[in-house]
């Protein structure tokens, strides 16, 4: 039941209609996605409007309250620009990462408001009602001024749509409050319908911040204002003249001025006085290369479509996104927590190239241009144990292509991307991932990349010694198997490397370069100098080889800083050798101690869903032959435990999609159990059947379908492939996508 | 003599062949010009080069040395970019005031550095040796660095040329420091031979803060860097995550990169490794509208052209617009500081618009176009006296467009200019000066310019009573005749908005306004309610119209701060009645004691020589007869005292040429006595012959000649126009401009 209010323009009861069919015939994957999920417990998600892997995003802010409240944004570590939990909010950012764990972006704040101009977003800052969110729209109430908002974006560009009372209004374009640490921007009012501008972002995670970087914009507006300004608040001047500055260090009022401004805060208004309701548009075009692409991008993509046109196609968009995977059964909150993973898995990587191709390279030494696509916000020691498989399977096209983007990374800066943010390297977590995804890629027929450059690349970041920002550490690692406490995390990063080691290893094989196959191969392996059998762990060694004393294997727990590992401990980190399980059985004793030791993580609580070490561990069951309905249990659990159609629905932050990335895996019943390797390990799907469309450019058959024996919590007594038992836990992807049917046939 | 360093490169050769035939061949009035001149003594003139009413000028910047030493910029009240005395070279700005009284521009400063990029000017700064300083070229040694640095202008375009010797050298472009209080910039390389960006300026004098406005700058450089960059200093960061942030506040150097930056402290720097001795030229066009005006004021204006080209088309223009004036007799000094006042008349009003016609209007709401020539820099209520008289009278062209300017602010802003400066009417001093400098020029027969909107705005300031910006205390003024000590600086603002009246009642009669001559005449001589018998001098009223008590006549001297008058005293401003002398005379009690008062005033030392509002005094002995040889006395020995061909060679403050206007005036023997009115009262001239080149376009004439019988200090005995006594000690401007020979014959 819905009631339209009496008093309704024209627009918006097309609106309304538009809107509400949409509702009504909900039965399209976009209309399951809830974009609240993730907007609390850290998931970093936000609920504005974005188009798939958009570089424009729209996300109410409201971290930037009093200081030293709960979950504002300089009184802790916060790294979103929205918090579901909280009520106060100062603007509408434009540009926006999704579940990272550092803050970044969250600028180019509009908002609305009414009577006298007020710049101070702790003055004019607003509670907010009746939020609604789709796939692509968002819409809020502000309560202190009576003004409704509704917000959608394309690809490159941001469409606000506000309702005004009756009377003064304005919309502040407030460049000084942001997310990201950095400061500095510039604006300049182009007439009264048009502003330009940029705002200086970057040093995320606290790294590079000699690589902050401009996001340029163009802003449009669907009625001229009646009045328009720039404010500032310079910094204070120090000096004897000060005496005579009365206006030393307060804002400034800029009215009627095309003059450009720069400064750390600074903003500009447009002011209107309306005799009745009315609506205006603003349409902010975004660019990392320059002003003129900002109004570039904002003519062609947008141009002078209506709000609704624009909301309609970045709908239709996703719908088709999204439709590459059909479930059937399962709830309505099955369906929504699975569409809106796969919808936080198409957000990054994102496109940085402008309309006209053009981008800039790694740190901005020139424009490039690209005829295709060049991707951003690659957080790859994340994503690189699924979401990027994810792809491979259902959305090869956009995976060659960032594979493709990260090759051209490596021309323009000379090495691989570890977390390339907008043409910056963050350098941000440890180990060599780049290796990982491409080998992944390739393995899984996906071959229109450069792959000799590719393999070079690869070769490059291993195996230089000297100056080499991938691999710290790596003197030590090649000639002792693994990094020493004189390094960060050494047994965490030696586990990394080994992960890459062994994506070298199979793709010196595809080349027939035996030498390092075997060479990589044995590299890959020694994190076995790491694992202390008395605790049946790996375990951090000195410089001189001896093991780190005394050793605390619970140290580490919740992101706390500890000797051996980065961001996990002892625990979290024990079954992280992918390639190496049976290896790792061995140096354990054998199946029943490590099926032990794993159900002990689990045990004593040290499993930890919220970040990427462990994630796998409750698949690693199926490599021990009778616990694989361990395995199908766990990850039910988990599920059930951890994913939920409600803001605090993930688990922790979404990683740039690797945390939904595993629910879509995990919902359909397969997951890609090791990196670099083309298999995935089986457990029980939770929807009855599960159709993936496959993309005729690089797969044969049209489609995949998963299914299982309806409705059944048994454990899997079967799997079929075309009707034929598969007789393993594993498939592998060939197999997989050229089989037509896998079923999982449960007790 | 002079000797040439034996190792020279080519270029350099031509060139000093070039300078020294300039120099062997010095006869021309550009040979005379001594830019060192005003640059002690708080001349505020700078010695670099500029173009006649240029917009860019580069002037070393010397005045950011350590703080709380003498002259420095943030360790007292400082206007200007350089001072002779010292010693410390932080840079060459592109943009510089000359002879003002508050710090304002001296920005974008260029400094060429050797050895490793060191972008804090305490530690890049150097000693300097082997100054040379003519018009259009200034050149330098820069000792820490072994750098030759020399330079030239054209109107809109800055050229300097450094020969670096072999090795690492650098050329800085620093965007942080600068004389202007404010600050914020932009810049971007845009390629290894190009800079663009900008500078915020503006709050002259400590007000209109809102108004701070942009100099855009486009650099070419001669040889592409090898290496570029940019820096930022950031401001600290304060919240939580500070912890995080090693960087916190310091300099980031950011290499080869061409992102936008932006910023209070930037700059970019370009480095080159050269094997031999180079010279890198490096051109920077100027614009008040856009970098891409900007870039297009360098092409058009400079392009190609030669650091030689570009400095021998300056120096020609010089040359002529100096030849309007030539003079015989007189020793070389005189010479020099007659040619170097004349320039220093022709640096203000300067050309604000770009070569393509666009500038800023005033508070910038939008851009204008002109086919001519829009001017800014009007020190109104310093220029009124003298400055726009010499205008009319030797560049006649030149001062219409001014009032065309003035009356194109009017256009935009609703009320003349008082203090504009770059489009920015900044409010500095007090009075309605416009109205002044329009009669004057009107009735010296220059009327191509709209004079019926002329009057209207000259109307408009002086009857709107209400938010009236150009006359603070009017209601006052009208009503009781005076402004009381509710207003600042009542009397002397009295006395300005008196001679402002006294110029409409004489527009009014060219309008045949007989009611608006008569009222306006009536208002020119309220200054007179004021005059307080038992003094002889003028003195401030309260409210209630009772004398304000206790008044020390004394105090206000040195620009200290006092309740009557404005940058002065009662002695200083006793006699700044110019239309009214013979009122004045009678309210003291006739001849004798009006003069025994004016000698009074300079034998007791309160003569300024340094201010405006008794500049006019020496020359009020012609107006009582039989002492006119005092004023040739007077005028002889404060042009004696203060004018000399050293850098401590202007008594003050040159107030934008005012006092120049005044040394030019002085030696020529003439002084427009009394604004608005067409009058010059005569002295003896300084040198044998003075012929004035008069413009076809406004005089029928081909030039006026003022001529004195040889080398006689005697008083003069006779006047004769045309070989016809002239029984006068005044001649109106009429019968100067179409007699021929003004002949002044001595005892």
């Amino acid at each position: 039941m819905f009631s339209i209010p009496k008093i309704i323009s024209r627009t918006a009861c097309i609106f309304y209609m538009l809107f509400f069919s949409i509702i009504i015939s909900a039965q399209t994957p976009a209309d399951f996605v809830n974009p609240f999920i993730g907007t609390s417990n850290y998931g970093a998600a936000f609920p504005g409007p974005i188009a798939p892997r958009g570089m424009a995003s729209i996300s109410p802010f409201n971290v930037a309250g009093v200081k030293n409240t709960p979950m504002e944004k300089d009184s802790q570590w916060l790294s979103n620009p929205y918090v579901n939990e909280n009520t106060f909010l100062t603007g509408f950012s434009q540009v926006n990462l999704s579940g990272v764990g550092c803050p970044e972006l969250g600028v180019i704040l509009l908002m609305p408001t009414t009577g006298e101009v007020q710049i101070d977003h702790l003055k004019y800052g607003s509670t907010y009602s009746n939020e609604m969110a789709k796939a692509g729209y968002y819409s809020v109430d502000i309560n202190k001024y009576k003004v409704k908002g509704e917000f959608t974006a394309s690809k490159r560009v941001g469409v606000s749509r506000f309702t005004f009372p009756k009377g003064q209004s304005n919309i502040l374009l407030n460049l000084g409050l942001g997310l990201t640490n950095e400061e500095g921007a510039m604006v300049r009012v182009v007439s009264s319908t048009e502003i330009e501008g940029m705002r200086s972002v970057g040093s995320f995670c606290y790294n590079s911040p000699e690589d902050a970087y401009p996001v340029y914009f163009a802003a449009k507006f669907s009625k001229p204002a009646d009045k328009f300004g720039v404010w500032k608040k310079p910094s204070k001047y120090n000096g004897v003249e000060a005496q005579w500055m009365g206006y030393n260090g307060k804002a400034r009022m800029m009215e009627n001025t095309i003059k450009t401004v720069v400064g750390d805060s600074i903003g500009s208004y447009f002011r209107y006085n309306f005799d009745k309701e009315e609506t205006v548009e603003v349409k902010i075009g975004i660019s990392y290369v320059s002003i003129e692409n900002a109004h570039e991008n904002l003519e062609k993509e947008v141009g002078n479509k209506s709000f609704d046109a624009v909301y309609k196609e970045t709908y239709d968009e996703w719908n088709e996104e999204l439709s590459k995977i059909s479930v059937e059964g399962g709830s309505k909150d099955d369906k929504t927590i699975f569409y809106t993973a796969l919808y936080h898995t198409l957000i990054h990587p994102n496109i940085l190239n402008d309309c006209n191709g053009e981008y800039p390279v790694i740190k901005r030494s020139k424009i490039g241009k690209t005829d295709g696509t060049r991707y951003t916000v690659f957080s790859l020691w994340d994503t690189y144990r699924n979401l990027h498989q994810l792809m491979s399977l259902v959305y090869p096209k956009q995976q060659s292509d960032m594979v493709k983007s990260m090759l051209d990374m490596f021309d323009e800066n000379s090495w691989l991307p570890k977390w390339e943010l907008n043409s910056t390297e963050t350098f941000t977590m440890v180990g060599d991932p780049a290796s990982i995804v491409i080998t992944d890629t390739y393995l899984k027929g996906i071959h229109d990349f450069d792959v000799q450059k590719a393999y070079y690349a690869m070769l490059k970041g291993a195996d230089q010694i000297e100056n080499n920002p991938l691999r710290p550490g790596l003197k030590d690692y090649i000639k002792k198997g693994y990094l020493t406490t004189d390094s960060k995390g050494p047994v965490s990063t030696t586990q990394e490397y080994n992960i890459s080691d062994y994506c070298i290893s199979l793709m010196a094989n595809e080349f027939g370069d035996k030498a390092n196959v075997k060479r990589f191969k044995n590299r890959s392996l020694s994190y076995r100098k790491l694992f202390d059998k008395k605790l049946n762990l790996l375990r951090p060694r000195i410089a001189n080889g001896n093991w780190y004393e005394p050793f605390d294997p619970n140290s580490g727990a919740n992101f706390e800083e500890n000797v051996g590992f980065i961001e996990g401990n002892a625990w979290q980190y024990a079954f992280m050798v992918p390639h190496d399980i049976n290896g790792l059985k061995k140096l354990m004793g054998g199946d029943k101690a490590f099926s032990a030791q794993l159900q002990k993580i689990f045990d004593i609580k040290q499993f930890d869903m919220a970040n990427e070490p462990d994630i796998a561990n409750p698949y690693l069951f199926n490599y021990v032959k009778g616990e694989e309905y361990k395995a199908q249990e766990m990850v039910k659990k988990l599920v059930r435990e951890y994913f939920k159609n409600e803001p605090k629905g993930l688990p922790g932050n979404d990683d740039t999609g690797t945390m939904s990335a595993w629910l879509v895996y995990s919902m359909m019943g397969i997951y890609p159990i090791s990196p670099g390797d083309p298999i995935y390990t089986i457990t029980t799907p939770m929807f009855d059947k599960v159709t993936i469309k496959l993309d005729s450019k690089y797969y044969k058959n049209e489609s995949i379908v998963i299914e299982k024996e309806v409705n059944n919590d048994g454990k899997i007594k079967a799997i079929q492939l075309n009707g034929k038992a598969l007789n393993s836990y594993f498939i592998s992807h060939e197999d997989l996508v050229n089989g037509k049917t896998l079923k999982v046939i449960q007790n």
